[in-house]
This record gives C-alpha cells, structure tokens and sequence, in this order.
C-alpha cells in the first residue's frame, strides 16, 4: 500500500476513543466521538465541494482546489472506513480484485446491461405514463 | 402558490442584503453575504442529511426526521432560488408544465430511452473494455 | 397548499403498486417498484445536478437548468415522501410550524450555537491534533 | 504509490479518447467521452451510495458494500482526477503535505476557528432572525 495511505490510516486508528483519542484536541477523535452520521455527513459535504471545485476549475482555470477536496473525501473516506473497521488497503484490494480496469469496467458494463434490461420494457411503452 | 411557501419566499427575499437583511441577526442574510457556494453546499449537505434520515426512519419508524429533513432541503431550494432571483413560484410553474404527471414521466421516460440507446451499444459489446 | 403541488400528490399516490401503478409504463410507479434505495439515490442525484446547473448558471447566465433541476429535486422529494406516506402538506406544515422564517433561523442559530460550544474546545486547544 | 493505484490510473489514462480510448467498449472511456458533468454525477451518485451503504451496515452487519461503494467512490475519483490530468499520486502528495494527520487536523481546525468566529457574532444575538 502507499506509504501516505499507510501512514494516515494508522493515525486516523490512534484517535480513535478506544485507542486514547481525545475530542478536545482532535479532530478525528471529534469526528469519531460524534458517530456515523457525522461522519457519513462529511462524505456528503465533500463530494458536493469537490463538484464544486471541479466546475470552478473549468472557468479559472485553477486545478488546486480540485485536488484539495478530492484529498478532502478521501480522507474523510478512510475515517469512514476505520469507522467500520475498514482500511484503506481493503478498498485496494477490492480495487485489484476487479482489475484489470476491465474487470471494473466489465462491473460498469454489467450494471448497465442490468439497467437496460429494466429498462427496456419501460421504454417501449413510450412517453405515456 | 401555497400561502407558506409564498410568505417564506418573502421572507427569504427580505434577507438579501441589498433588502436591508443583516448576517448578524439573520441565518439567511448570513448565508446570502457568504453567497453561491455556502447556498450550494447546504443544498448538498441537506439531500445526504435527509437519506439519512429516511435510512433511519426504516429503522426505528419515526418518519418525523425524514420531514424535518425534507423541510430544510426545500428551505435551503428556495435560498438559492432567491439567489438566482427565481420563486417557488417559477418551480411550480415548471411541475405545472410538464403535467400531469405523465408529462414528467414522459420526460423521465424520454430520458431513460435516451440513456438506453446510449448504452445498448456499450452493453452489447460486454464485459471487454 | 399549492394545487399544483396537490394534484402533483395525488399522481405520485395513484402510482404506487397498491394503487394500480403500473411500472411497465410509469416511471414512479418503477420507482416504486425498485424500493427506498432507488429513490433515495434519485435524492442525492438531483442535489448534485442542481448545484451543477446553479454553478453553470454562473457562467453562462442562463437559468433555466437551476430551475429545471431544482423542479427535479422537489418531484423525487416527493417521490420519497410518498414513499413515507407523507405529503407536500405536511412539510409546509412543518416550515409554517417554524415560521415565520424567524422561527427557521431561530431553529439554525441554534445549530450554529450548539456546533459552536461544541467546536469552542476543539478550537481553543489549537493546531495540535 | 500503491501499485494498484497505480496500474489503475494507468489504465485509466490509457481509456481517454486522445489515448485510444473506445467508447463504445469501454465505460471509463464512455464516461470521458461524455465529459465533465457526466464524471461528476458520478461523484455524486457515489457518495450517496456510500452514505447508504454504511446505514445498511449498521442494520445488518454486512460491511461488504460499504468496501464497494467506497472503492466506486475513489474508482470514479480518479476518472475525475485524470479528467483534469490531475493522478492519484498527487492526491497523495497533498495528504502527505498536511501530515502528519495533525497537519490535516491542523487545517481541519483552522477552518473550524474560522467558522467558529464568523458564527459567534450570528450565535450572540440570539434567535431573532
């Protein structure tokens, strides 16, 4: 695994309540004192900023902040997954697990196929509802 | 219009700053003096809050956060649509027009025949990518 | 309440299942079909789509997306809250029960005043993690 | 960096329509030939998953798709990345700046500060709006 990814998950686990976290001076322990649904929140606000940053980006020209709220949800992410006991090396390995990008893309293309057996009947029926 | 949304809409209206509305008194004023981004987020946040919310609501049976939540996400709505200089008025108009219903479903529908066509090439080709 | 709202109802109710919806030919009523998941998502959907038109409205000074959009998120709203066995009415209930918008703001400053005692400690112990 | 990050940006890359990329057998390529907004729905759409994913989670005890829609999360963040020739490295580069987590703590609590004083003046003139 990445040695940042490493790294941060190991301390985003320190500041944990159980391992010694402390609220007051943290705010990953805060986050995690909070519970899920402050935690689930975050995701939230950060994939609603980076689209944000990701549209400002296309009119200045200015990619920083697209990186900085992408890192934004990723971090946030791996909160989320220590949250459930889940690490970052577990979303990796699911990431291989799929690959090589086709295998991922063959998923993409199954839920479409999926999708488009739904529907199909749908859609024939035309625009009446 | 529904005398609420109408007296909320005016409400709203009158927080803008360029009416007299004062961040330092008013949450609204406060959110059009941060402007776009702030109105945006909100609108972000809400949605997650309120699929939260309605997770919940299977859960333990009480729908009333699923309204609360619906409340502040169409309260956040018609911030924005102030800050755009739209109204309620101007969304209802926009239901009216597509109706009865089956005028949206035909619109909805009309979508799903155009992501179907889009995809049926792509699913057909399968799980190469 | 609204009467365009009202009518609005009354079409999403006639296409739940129990009510002879018919997801072969109505795009609510395949909602319905598919269950809260699907409908939810349609909620975080539409939330992102609206602030994607709100920032190209920006840009482009046309604002007909933001509200096409915004009148998405209201008619999946209420797809979700009929799902609940809620109505429009009820949620205008609920913004007239805060009214009149000072209630609501009273409602947000005291969010703001709990997050901010919450974050006052958090704050005050400074950089140090 | 990860070595499945990585391979996967790589074949991420090699799926732009300048690389070779096919749309109509690859959905990485489909989602790059759609552009900007069609990768950031995506953003959306996945964040919400992983919301519900993780309510699911605490209801049945399956941490499964939480790993899913997490791994969906950061496959299409890196559609997006490559989107704006931004790779997964440089997401890292920026979490590692911060570093060591209290750095990111620092910046998280800095914007909390931040906040926290906008709100006070806001939160001490009480409930009236």
């Amino acid at each position: 695994m990445s040695e940042t990814l490493r790294r941060l998950a190991e301390l985003i686990e320190s500041r944990k309540l159980i391992n010694g976290g402390d609220p007051e001076k943290s705010y990953v322990a805060r986050l995690f004192a909070k519970g899920d649904d402050a935690i689930l929140k975050k995701i939230g606000e950060e994939a609603t900023e980076t689209v944000m940053a990701a549209k400002d980006a296309r009119v200045d020209g200015d990619k920083t902040h697209v990186l900085y709220e992408c890192a934004d949800l990723w971090f946030h992410s791996m909160i989320m997954l220590a949250q459930f006991d889940l690490t970052p090396q577990d979303v990796l390995n699911e990431l291989a697990r799929r690959e090589g990008l086709s295998g991922i893309e063959e998923k993409a293309n199954r839920k479409l196929i999926d999708r488009e057996q739904q529907e199909a009947r749908d859609a024939q029926d035309g625009p009446a509802a």
